[in-house]
């Protein structure tokens, strides 16, 4: 049996856990990430590897980093919410710990967990879209990782489905992920709550009274529960996923979108609308082939499992 | 010395030529194209090269087709000019010409040529943009053409780039190839008179006197000597263009774009406003390099030079 590890580097934790050939987690450890210092993450990925490996014959490492990783995935260029700039990352790691090291981008060690082992089993074009607090994506192409020309491909969530639109994070406006992500579901009911209390009752009640209080987790119970508009606040934010897809199949014709990240917990809810909307906005949708739209299957632990395999695969 | 043949085929004309391994024509033969009779025109695509293998040693014959081609590259599914319906025309023309066919998609045999041997030879990641009556593509991904799961990649002329927007052809709404053609910016020349004549009076008189006689060419004489009001159409096409270079180095960061198709002959008058919008709108444009953004090198001949190619390396 061939084992490897697979590291998910967060901003807040590092996972690392021992993966077998299946995708099975066989052991798992947990740090917190000291995001801060470049070198103290390094060697939290190091110690905890290194942990693992007094237990396991382990051929090698893969980290998943949420970051721009370069075209030899051996450096992270950038990473938002870590202190890494141009940190040679499989360098330093394969220092502390003896074993061959590949990093990759996170999304993308995802996406090719679900068109490996997950969701998308035997597909050759698969595009990953979790939907969280942002949009993130992976795609695999032809069954390939695509990174793009200079490792930044997979950021749909920031092209522009509105002119002169919402104000993004990233500085532009009217990005995807202002209007399809976990906290667009967010913003849509606590305004619906501001301003017609009287029709969010159970709403407010599980932000604990106030529309501030109104998280994720509370809109999906209400939609749950019936709470008409709850189940308005997804079938909105759906649509808004759904006519990205058929902008993504328009361009990139995959065979399967899986839909990922926090909010697809959700699952129908968020799903039937989407697929509506994707099927309703397809062009020349009359003379060719819808492509499938899948809930993940590999949960959070899809960018642990695919770096894994990323590192058995090379 | 290799040759081969690329077939362009059109909904008004089929063109031939013997094309050596540099890609140089070295000789080329035009037929009409009767078009709504399928049989007929795999006739005339077979007289064409019958006439050409007569004075040629050739290997291989490519044929690129305006339409959607099947993943073995054999068979027409659907070609909106064309009355092929499941043609399978690698069949039937190799029974009329004796030698191996292959058929490919005419956007993407173009991208191949200028991958291979035009604009962005050396380049692994472009993405070809015809900006014609409407909005045609082709990528090379990763070096390789890029089709999709069924066939239908390469048509971002149809993503949304204004919800509720302008009516297409398609028949959805607000599609990036409303706003940034040749098509989009004749309407626009044609509003501009129509609406202040006296400050078109260059344009109305390329016109023959009415705003329905402007056409494209117009638009670019009437730009290239200065007319002010021809040279903002321009730059207003010329940022949507941008605009949707953003999008698609967002989702799939190629190292170039290369911009063809008859308005792009227009030169700087349409690149200029096309890469200042790109690389206005491009996210996370402040850690990341920008594509390059340059004019098709191979002109109309392209989609034949392609098939040519693709004859040859399979």
């Amino acid at each position: 049996m061939s084992l490897t590890i697979g590291v998910d580097v967060g901003g807040t934790k590092v996972a690392a856990g021992v993966v077998d050939e299946h995708g099975r987690i066989i052991a798992k450890l947990k740090r917190f990430t000291p995001a801060a210092s470049p070198g103290g993450t390094i060697q939290v990925i190091a110690d905890v590897v290194n942990e693992l490996l007094r237990q396991y014959e382990i051929d090698a490492v893969g980290i998943g980093a949420a970051g721009f990783v370069d075209q030899t995935r051996s450096t992270v260029l950038f990473a938002p919410n870590l202190a890494w700039r141009d940190e040679p990352v499989k360098k330093l790691v394969e220092e502390r710990i003896g074993r061959p090291v590949v990093v990759e981008n996170d999304a993308n060690a995802a996406a090719w967990a679900e068109a490996k082992l997950g969701a998308a089993r035997g597909q050759e074009q698969i595009m990953l879209i979790t939907v969280g607090t942002g949009i993130g994506a992976g795609f695999v192409l032809d069954g390939k990782l695509y990174r793009g020309r200079f490792g930044s491909a997979g950021e749909p969530g920031h092209y522009r489905v509105v002119p002169e639109g919402r104000l993004c994070g990233c500085g532009n406006r009217g990005c995807w992920e202002q209007y399809a992500s976990g906290s667009a579901l967010v913003a849509k009911a606590r305004d619906f709550a501001r301003r017609t209390p009287d029709a969010a009752v159970r709403l407010l009640q599980l932000g604990g009274g106030t529309a501030e209080g109104i998280d994720g987790p509370a809109v999906t119970l209400a939609a749950r529960e019936g709470d008409i508009g709850a189940v308005r606040c997804f079938e909105i934010i759906g649509a808004w996923l759904g006519a990205g897809l058929a902008d993504l199949s328009a361009i990139l014709d995959p065979g399967c979108f899986v839909i990922g990240g926090g909010v697809s917990e959700a699952g129908d809810l968020l799903l039937k609308p989407a697929r509506e909307a994707y099927e309703h906005g397809l062009t020349g949708r009359s003379h060719r082939e819808f492509a499938d739209v899948r809930l993940a299957e590999l949960g959070p632990d899809a960018g642990l499992i695919g770096a894994a395999d990323l590192a058995r695969t090379g």
